[in-house]
């Protein structure tokens, strides 16, 4: 059980609502592999999803859970907004609560988006990832795909490797493995590493061969080109030679080790081609597993509310 | 009862005509309030949204409207239209009416592009706003709005502030008002009032504490820097000090005014952030209504039309 | 019957492939007239759209034909997602298909782009257009709307007029109309010629009054001034003294030639706007029956997958 009106980060997340979430996706999962994927518990009840950065899979996977459990979904993406006549977060918010939705999605460039349209609003919000702060529903269906295939988070040792600082991604994946009881190896340039990295209670080290020695999962991430404001690796090349995820770095790791990426992969950069596609990878189960994950998320969310508070 | 194929403007609706809509939304405004906001009256109708201008809640609210009627939406906005390529209005318009749908909600840039649309197409089509015309629909969820607080709209003052010669929410207001009853007062600088106010039957003036006096409703419009071609106001903070709606300019106002603006607000231009969230403000009740508005029109066009007039 | 799991090309098509999609476009049809146009057959199946070009009727035809079906439509369009991050088509279509869609309808500015994807991924896949290539869901409603009027496509006539080398619809067209037994002339200025149009067994004349003497079908074709590179043609203006259709270069056609236009027409260029709008054209049964096509397509390849595949 989750009294809570809001999913915005990991860190609000105790250890038992977090596995009651994964316990629900599990559940859910199954009707992705049925050949009508569909079930209708919420149905006339309304996800409203707002997009204020780019997104393909995120975007999707949400209306596709959605739809899947019979809601039904509008949304705006910020070319088509009002957003651009000056109008502010939560006024815009404000507004939709207004035409009584259930469940608000967020994407922001914004950090702490996500927390202040949901102080603005009695309705439920999802941050959907928020500037360069937290992804929650990525964490979870992160740390889903872990335990489906492991079947346990405890003990387990996860290597993240790139670009922390910038990283929503790698900050709720910090946070919620640590919860979880696993131990967590961040590795990546010095200048994109987290200031205070013993915050997270996670160890560092600058060599990649040392972070996925051990490791049971390595989670390669994303360079965020876009959010990197100056130049702070020398060229792609370099970064791909010292910290690309390719055969020769899996050499000595684990057998029974994972591959991880919360894509889209720049294939050659962060990780090589043949890794991806390898059957060590389970990247695109993270995909369908982010499908069941927000399928949890938006029943739970709405059977608590009884639809809107009010 | 409503024997229109259209609603274009306010202006073609009789009294009547504006009684029944207003009935019509009170009667589904309580679905909104339901957990389970959705009602099976247009299933398999579909409604075509069209906005070749930037919008998010006029978008948003038609979209819930129809889908809480259990209509299907499709639409384009100007961004993925091949408009671009130069197809005219009026093809566009031919090719979606034949692909059978029940109603077009239409918004432009050119005032009479909703009427040109409606001669050219046998299906229903909704002025979801065009140019600095008419939008109707926004007119209809302020008598909404107005008649649900106050009980009647008979002789109620209605005080309109701000740019009047761009707005079409002000055009379509003053006709409605007046249509129902109400004393209709405009105020704002001379270069943005219309050039015959008399032929709307209002009356003028330029001292905004004049116009608020005996006012029931203080009405301010959005400053629509977007369709003033050249400068005609000195600057917002001059504007925001002549005409904004602050607490110095509701002391001598009646203590049962309310306050209005259609949205998206310039806070601390045309109104002041602790007046827009006061407790004379309806601005919210706004939106909430246009979606009880919407479902009305939608149900009462695709209802009077028995599908696709043919 | 149709044991195919993509719709990409014309040229992959049987004739009998072919009457059979003509078949069952018919048979649905008959929902596009009714009140309420929708079926249930395709309820909990999943349609995903991926617009890489501007579309308007394309789009909007899928989705509807979708909806009719009581399926789920989400989609992206080029300025809303991630492939401007860099992420190449296949792990785009990899990581769609891991969401467990059933149907991916593809339009995309590189011929080929759709053979691309449906290799990559296990469910089916309809090319909504792909660079110059083919545009085989147009063809098959060009063919429906000949084969409705006419009663048979066998031994008639068909005139193709305009850009040929640039005309996915032409090549579609082209290929189908000679597959089911019609004789195909092409014509257009030289520079806008297919280099071997033998390939097609079609005949080519650069005399329009010669290619629509005998005519039982006139097709003009879009200019695709986005598609050529170069200025290919002098000006619009002699392009239309040339090769535009009007009421002289039809004086010495058949009574019985009917006018088509893949749409959207430059109203004055291919075709004057009296011929377009006459009782002879048939470009608007084109539209309508564009949504039937792709209803059949959509309940061919889900209902012959029982699903997605895997």
């Amino acid at each position: 059980m989750i009294q809570k009106k809001d999913i915005l980060s990991i860190r609000d997340l105790t250890k038992d609502e977090i596995l009651f979430i994964l316990e629900t996706a599990s559940s859910l999962k199954e009707i992705l592999n049925r050949p009508i994927k569909k079930v209708p518990p919420l149905r006339g009840k309304t996800m409203v999803h707002l997009f204020f950065e780019p997104s393909t899979r995120t975007k999707l996977s949400f209306e596709l859970a959605a739809k899947r459990l019979s809601a039904d979904t509008v949304g705006i993406s910020k070319t088509t907004s009002s957003v651009t006549k000056g109008e502010d977060l939560i006024d815009t918010a404000k507004n939709i609560e207004a035409m009584k939705p259930d469940v608000l999605v967020l994407r922001h460039s914004c950090s702490g988006a996500a927390h202040l349209m949901a102080r603005a609003v009695k309705c439920s919000v999802i941050n959907a990832g928020d500037g360069t702060n937290e992804h929650p529903t990525q964490a979870l269906l992160d740390m889903f795909t872990v335990k489906e295939h492991f079947g346990t988070l405890e003990g387990l040792k996860i290597a993240i490797i790139g670009d922390i600082l910038h990283s929503r991604v790698a900050h709720s994946d910090m946070i919620g493995f640590k919860k979880m009881g696993s131990e967590v190896v961040i590795c990546g340039p010095g200048t994109l590493m987290p200031p205070s990295p013993e915050a997270y209670g996670v160890n560092v080290t600058y060599n990649l061969f040392e972070a996925v020695k051990d490791a049971d999962v390595i989670m390669a991430l994303r360079l965020q080109k876009e959010r990197q404001g100056t130049q702070l690796i020398p060229s792609d090349r370099e970064y791909a030679a010292t910290f690309g995820i390719n055969r020769d770095v899996l050499k000595d790791t684990k057998p029974s080790a994972i591959i991880m990426h919360p894509g889209p992969i720049n294939r050659g950069v962060e990780m090589a081609p043949d890794v991806a596609d390898s059957g060590r990878s389970l990247i695109l189960d993270q995909v369908t597993n982010g499908v069941a994950v927000r399928m949890a998320l938006l029943s739970i969310l709405m059977a608590e509310t009884g639809g809107q508070r009010q």
